[in-house]
């Protein structure tokens, strides 16, 4: 994404949550559409229609599938009612009388709905036809809504109250907005989004997979995953390895005990996979192993291995530590929310005087991963404790200085940032990075943390040069945050198409004959044996066919080989990035494909 | 170890279950201990006293301690008994009658004892003087014993039937052999194995940690060891790819009902750990997740997400995947014996063709494996299942098949091998290979398993080239077995002193004044660039300390600089391997360590 496509999209779309006036547009136009549907289909009954983040949906009763035919005939409906101009009218009346009326209407849903809502209540007249059950707000007229930027989008199965043993309904999910520009741009970036699902890339680009006998939200990377993540994980140690960052491992589960000392048991347990425990009487005295959710608490036990010198700080400890947290199966979607993940996960451990330069170090270190993986457009967000909130631990002092921390970080730095106040971890404040897609999603990546507290709770000790025992401080950094999110972010991001020195195929050789496969086999070892990841697409296919299938799968080079390229010793080259590059000798594509992939720039 | 080393061992030494000989020896002279003890400490009561291993112990209750002095005194008199050939003579008595005999010594253990062993009730004698109960057996006459050939070791506390509750016993432990220079080379052995004990090497050398609230069987892997972890995995990850595995990552966890499929569940629990739950009722119902055991579950559902084409095989899946195992923590020691490790592991799924072919791949890749880390000395176990045991899955037909297909490997590659009946893996046969250390000591490393059940109980399929649907094999194999008991095994066989390429520290600077600190940082930072793990000893401690620090650390390569290194830009380096090698260029250092490092060679 180049800076001048980004620069092609100023039109910012809000969640309607974010939007006083989209909220008043969806509402009402989620009651035109269902005045239209009843119009057009007599027998359907209404029942409960709200706004959601993108648009707005009614479900109705109708004995008929709607189709999508009728969704267009229902279109037009609509757009006649918001030329009539209908005053949107609001109306408070007693429970009796919406009894009353609702009765003389015969619709039973919204009588269940009128049980289950309070005074006052209150009725939406669309002028004189059609009203229904509603707390607002609305517009004040139907022409308030501009015909042009409205559409409806699917239908769906929907079970009244959400209950499976009640009633199927047939929901109907539409969106509106201000300007007919609004919806031509959000409709783009669906359509987009749609293309670029990491979900959806991920299965065609054949990177990871779910598996129901292993569980949801627990992803096995296939070998071209298995890449990527490799790629990303030598990436970041060399970069850790040139700042000082000490590589360890740790295990994967350890006794609750542990979590009790950092307090992950009091404040996180909700979070964690249930305990192992040998039998009942270990289960109720908390006896037992937990899946570690966080890799803190073990990078403590191996500071705390040693007496440690003022002379050894500031230690860094590093682990790409795979993590197990227990989300509800509910919440998890492909990559960006999993139950096992793999943190970039560092500690550590310094002394007060070393905490403002060691902090902007890592800030440093973040953002040039970010620039690395072209990540450009993101802001910091400064994660503070929500004062009022019991979910934190340690005391006031220590998280004042802590966030203190940050803030001088971040006003150093002349960082664009906001305040996220409750979006602490914790044990300690935080400062995130916050990234936004080429579709205008927001994504956190990056985070730093400053923390005071799980130092006292481990008791953690330094030998200061007075010989007398201070207190180290903690920082917990993760460029990537998640590995699997990042990747999922990635693959959306690129749209699938990996830069050159992270795609899981680099290079694929396509002879034009079978009498070109020995040398397509003989430059692809070449370029294997100098690290490169090249094919030889000895498939037989026709050239046509094997084009289409290495353009599908997105690899970023290609070099279609016939008797010429065999008789010169060179290779036709082709890539993503740069389009025909024509004949070019072998040794030359190894050298510059060598440097390209080393760079992280295109060939 | 040198091959002129190794040489230098010819003397055998058996373990006591080995030989019926040192049977009898180490039973004997357990005997002729005890009647020394009763001569010298007339208030001794003897309780059991059996042959171990390695030698013999006796229980003893006696007010006083014994001291290392008294130990000389009974070795003293022991030698006295000997010399005076008592025979060794078997009675068999009646219950009543031995009661009797008991209660006329008034030695009430004795009386315990005899309750609880069945008929025949055995006494044996020494001479006329000194009886015990006894099932033997023994030698005729303790003139047989080499009194050269026997040593007391230590005196320890033991509890009367090992229950903490009952009367404080002092154990002495003692050995015994069939000459003086088996002995010798016992305690020869002993005492290098002390020396070399990982566990003891592991801290000296800051490699691992184990950590209580993390614990036990559970290693923590600090900086140094992390790098020893890391240049394994790097160096096989190489060879692997070069043999065309595909490296896939699958996570910790899975559901309990993957395990049932594999036969994990049924057949293998008592190894795994306790299963994480939701609530009791999801417990009742077994719907919950558990550790992984091994890998291959999760393998598999990667071969199974796509439908597979004769064409695509052999597929070679490798994962460096950590596993846990519920081992009983009174079983755990050091890195050879834990709870979570890590398996170089890897699945091949082949056609039946393609089975015998790529088993001896296999088989070659292990042998280079343990070439390149100069473990020489093993031999390979045809480990089959033992044909009354119901601990298998799977049909006689399929084991047969599996077991021929080793048999098959051994005879064509004309490998040193032997059976192991009951061996094998609950799910097919393996090929074990059994490393027997400088010390004699023997302990499994890699393994290659053939199996026709799991491909059977998951229904793994691949399309044949006559379109038909056929069933692979696949092939289990770990060349390290796992990593954390190969480091362990490593330490002890390189006594701590690591090959270069795999120290976790390659070259130690060190200055003799300050004065020197630029220039030894300035080419510490030169070869760090060049990926040797070089340090500057910055400590400004005096020149002797340092060397001595250096030593302890067993770091491969140190250079001591001076005036005339810095005015000449070289270096006088000294090996561990090669010792002194005076003055070489700062470059030439470089090149020839580059060098070296990259082929596994000395410098």
């Amino acid at each position: 994404m180049s800076e001048a496509e980004l620069e092609q999209q100023p039109i910012k779309l809000l969640r309607t949550s974010e939007s006083e006036s989209l909220q008043k547009i969806r509402h009402t136009a989620s009651h035109v559409m269902a005045m239209a549907v009843q119009k057009l289909f007599p027998k359907a009954q209404v029942t409960i229609g709200p706004w959601t983040e993108n648009g707005f949906y009614y479900d109705f009763d109708h004995p008929e599938s709607f189709t999508e035919k009728d969704l267009k005939k229902v279109r037009k409906e609509m757009i006649k009612i918001i030329n009539r101009k209908l005053p949107v009218v609001r109306e408070e009346v007693s429970r009796e009388e919406a009894k009353n009326r609702i009765e003389a209407l015969g619709e039973p849903y919204k009588l269940e709905i009128l049980d289950s809502i309070e005074e006052p209540i209150t009725i939406y007249h669309l002028g004189e036809q059609w009203w229904d059950l509603c707390a607002g707000p609305h517009l004040a007229n139907t022409a308030e809504i501009d015909p042009k930027a409205i559409a409806l989008e699917s239908v769906a199965g929907a079970y009244w109250r959400g209950d499976e043993t009640k009633a199927q309904l047939q929901r109907i999910y539409g969106t509106a907005w201000e300007t007919p520009e609004q919806l031509e741009e959000y409709q783009r970036r669906k359509a987009e989004a749609l293309k670029r699902d990491h979900r959806k890339l991920g299965k065609e680009l054949g990177l990871f997979i779910f598996a129901d006998p292993v569980g949801p939200g627990l992803p096995l990377w296939t070998p071209k995953g298995t890449i990527l993540r490799s790629q990303l994980e030598d990436y970041l140690k060399q970069e850790q390895i040139k700042r000082g960052y000490l590589p360890v491992v740790t295990p994967h589960i350890g006794k609750v005990d542990l979590f009790k000392t950092s307090g992950h048991w009091q404040k996180y347990q909700e979070d964690m996979f249930p305990m192992m425990a040998e039998d009942e009487a270990s289960a109720e005295a908390e006896q037992g192993f937990v899946l570690k959710p966080m890799n803190c608490p073990f990078h403590i036990q191996i500071y705390q291995s040693e007496l440690r010198s003022y002379k050894e700080l500031p230690i860094r400890y590093a682990e790409f530590g795979t993590v197990y947290r227990y989300e509800q199966s509910g919440e998890l979607g492909g990559l960006t929310r999993v139950r096992g993940f793999t943190v970039d996960d560092s500690h550590l451990f310094v002394t007060p005087e070393q905490l403002d330069d060691e902090f902007l170090k890592v800030v440093d270190l973040i953002l040039s991963v970010f620039k690395s993986l072209q990540l450009t457009n993101f802001k910091a967000r400064l994660s503070f404790r929500d004062p009022e909130s019991d979910k934190y631990i340690g005391s006031d002092e220590a998280w004042n200085k802590a966030e203190n921390a940050i803030r001088r970080a971040v006003e150093k730095m002349e960082m664009n940032h906001f305040e996220g106040i409750g979006e602490a971890a914790f044990y300690g404040p935080k400062l995130d990075f916050i990234f936004e897609d080429v579709l205008g999603r927001e994504w956190q990546l990056g985070t730093v943390q400053v923390d005071y507290n799980l130092p006292e709770r481990f008791g953690l000790e330094y030998v200061a040069e007075d010989g007398s025992r201070q207190r180290p401080i903690m920082i917990h950094r993760a460029p990537f945050g998640s590995l699997e999110r990042l990747i999922g972010i990635l693959i959306e991001e690129y749209a699938g198409d990996f830069p050159l020195w992270l795609a899981p195929v680099q290079v694929r050789l396509l002879p034009v004959r079978d009498a070109h496969f020995d040398y397509v086999k003989e430059v692809a070892a070449k370029m294997q044996a100098a690290g490169i990841r090249a094919e030889a697409d000895t498939s037989g296919e026709r050239l046509g066919k094997m084009i289409r299938n290495a353009e599908k799968q997105k690899i970023p080079v290609m070099s279609v080989v016939g008797d010429k390229e065999v008789a010169d010793n060179t290779l036709s080259i082709r890539t993503r990035a740069s389009g025909e590059l024509g004949a070019i000798a072998v040794t030359e594509v190894i050298s510059k494909l060598t440097t390209a992939i080393a760079e992280h720039t295109i060939f």
